[in-house]
């Protein structure tokens, strides 16, 4: 990568909201930056259960990093694949070559994590990618089309029964997406079939759903899943999946469409760091975020577990990555400077989750929001956080679309016509 | 296929313009309509090249083929591939089961022809349906990223090198389109390459562009495209293809981004009919549209070729598709109701290609027009033909939006990542 070499060269990893925040506090100042990711996209991965329920498009949650960082003359941005992190020697090895670094920023992000049934990821899907996204939208559409060409009663019924495996926000706003398309977009869009009698089933192995939020906002989020048609069953420990039933120890669910929401691991990145890791695969990071015994190197967002707050690791969201993204560019500034790092600190502004039109759940410091004003107050959060004019006006169209018409604007099954299944 | 059996039973394959209007004529009348497609979308096939140079959306152009025909009731829709037209039983073999029908109408469309050599399909794709087109962004888009990380000199000029086989009007959009891109959309994203230098061919075979328009206006579109650094060069015979160059007899040109615009030939059902067919795979159908010997069953659109009004067939383009469909869908009527069949005429209202901004050429009777006012007329014309609100004014907002900023909406790369090349 020949670029002149009179500032102190500072390689990030990932384009994700670590890695992009990172790189906005790095430009215009004096160093070379160059930010490394295997898609040319930052993706806005709050939204991204949207795509995969039809509600957006993919192009209306990413966008270009070239784009975000045109401006930004001290940065070039190289769609790349890292191979290995060679500490010792301050280089990284690349699908094709390698590039050496005065100070690196680690922001690959997480994977899912099957807790050691990798055979389940090809019957029950996860949720990191557009493509992702994508592949469930497919087979959530497609098995609505299977179930209208089925003479079969017991297989109809498996087409029409989703599962939703894991309780946290990514399968309770998975789940709800669900129940309105069934209940309110598709109802009167076939002619054999009732989608309205399509079964939805949210699992939660722990005693309730959003088990991070405040237990009466848990209570609000089930009601408000319930009047969307979806069963939740806590305690349910899913001990098999197979192509098309869901196993809770001796109780089969028979059912053609499952997700999984249930468990993340940092990615696989990390384990060449030969740093200590937690048992997700996270780097044990130091409270200025630097891998321990390597100060030039930080690891941030997903792929740290950061102790040093409050004993547990920081929560995989995005506003946890954006200030640690700023926090790990600052430090780079001050080691470079001959300065000492800062610790980091996390301000909690808030948390939030939305299950469908006009239902929500937020808490706000002491304030527990739950319907309605939790609903509006998610709406504005995502719409400002979202990069770009652009994105953010077809995103409230979108929404203002749906809203106003009960419509999905991105109904498609693309990808390969592998008939059912 | 259980529905009551009262009404005579009309199968339509296909959801393109030809089965989409046979489908709407026949809503609300006295028939059973079943519209088959392997796709739940209707496909806006003319703006299709938008898509592939990452200045629309998929969903802006797509339409699920259920939403459209929601409230026609004598209308179901199955999503299902046809194997086989057994028009001596009056049924078709699908990938499960089969299905009987009083009347039939074929519009299945067209697919790629590489005039006997397949072989370069792999390295120059066509542009027919949305995963060809994703597939052309992800290839235009991954060569400037590959460039940018190149550097050996010849191997970064092949990757800025791209080259459109065929001069018609897909051939011309696509070309015209990828000099905007390089000249305009990404000109200051890159740090280490100069995409304006990128290099575009447009290849056509013939003495010039856009051959079925009068010459003024084949010359008319070269200069435009020149203005957008496209080289036109016609009497172009390519005699071979490979992964990284085009061949005109002894003469080569290193190229990473290679489109296929050059030719089409009618979908491989009609091969199973054993009726008639001409050169390009079409059914040679009766005055009235109707297979020989058969006239309860109809070809139309890109699926057949009528001679019947000029001696030559007519163009593959929508509005023939169009009238054949509502045409078909007449004579179907007519014959269940035991009338004769009307033969088809059709009603040339004009042909338009489009280039670039502000820059397009159109035939409307005698009037030839090209530059701004041909521009503003296709802009026109595309609005008001594109299937539902959302979709047109989304459409025009991205339009005005690319047209105030020069940027280009949906440069996603999608896809599995399979490293450059």
């Amino acid at each position: 990568m020949t670029r002149p070499a009179a500032l102190p060269h500072v390689v990030i990893v990932g384009g994700g909201f670590g890695g992009l925040y990172a790189a906005r506090a790095l430009a215009r100042r004096p160093v070379r930056v160059t930010l490394l990711d295997r898609r040319n996209h930052h993706l806005f991965q709050p939204l991204l259960y949207q795509v995969a329920t039809a509600a957006l498009n993919p192009s209306d949650i990413a966008t270009p990093l070239r784009s975000v960082l045109r401006k930004a003359t001290n940065i070039t941005v190289l769609l790349a694949e890292i191979q290995k992190v060679d500490l010792a020697n301050c280089r990284l090895v690349l699908d094709r070559g390698e590039i050496g670094y005065d100070a690196l920023v680690l922001a690959a992000g997480a994977s899912h994590s099957y807790f050691g049934h990798d055979d389940w990821e090809v019957f029950a899907p996860g949720l990191k990618t557009l493509e992702d996204a994508l592949e469930i939208r497919r087979r959530v559409l497609l098995a609505y089309e299977a179930a209208e060409r089925e003479h079969d009663g017991a297989e109809q019924q498996a087409l029409l029964t989703s599962v939703v495996i894991g309780g946290g926000p990514t399968g309770v706003e998975l789940a709800g997406a669900l129940g309105e398309i069934s209940r309110q977009t598709i109802a009167r869009d076939f002619r054999l079939i009732d989608p309205t009698k399509a079964r939805i089933l949210l699992l939660e192995g722990g005693a309730r759903i959003l088990t991070t939020f405040p237990e009466s906002l848990s209570h609000s989020a089930e009601d408000a899943l319930r009047r969307l048609g979806v069963e939740v069953r806590t305690k349910a420990i899913v001990t098999r999946v197979t192509a098309d039933a869901v196993w809770l120890g001796g109780e089969q669910i028979r059912a053609r469409t499952v997700l999984w929401a249930a468990g993340v691991a940092a990615a696989p990145l990390a384990r060449t760091l030969g740093a200590p890791l937690d048992g997700a695969g996270r780097v044990l990071v130091e409270p200025d975020l630097s891998v321990p015994g390597h100060p030039e190197a930080f690891a941030i967002g997903d792929m740290c577990a950061f102790l040093h707050q409050t004993g547990t690791p920081l929560p995989g969201v995005a506003p946890v990555a954006i200030q640690q993204g700023r926090a790990a560019a600052d430090n780079v500034l001050r080691r470079l400077n001959g300065q000492p790092s800062r610790p980091f600190r996390y301000r909690d502004k808030g948390s939030m989750a939305t299950i469908g039109r006009a239902a929500a759940v937020a808490v706000v410091g002491r304030l527990k929001l739950s319907g309605l004003i939790a609903w509006l107050a998610w709406l504005f959060v995502h719409i400002m956080f979202l990069i770009g004019f652009r994105n953010r006006f077809l995103v409230l169209f979108e929404w203002a679309w749906a809203y106003v018409t009960w419509h999905r604007g991105a109904r498609l099954i693309t990808g390969p016509w592998r008939g059912r299944g």
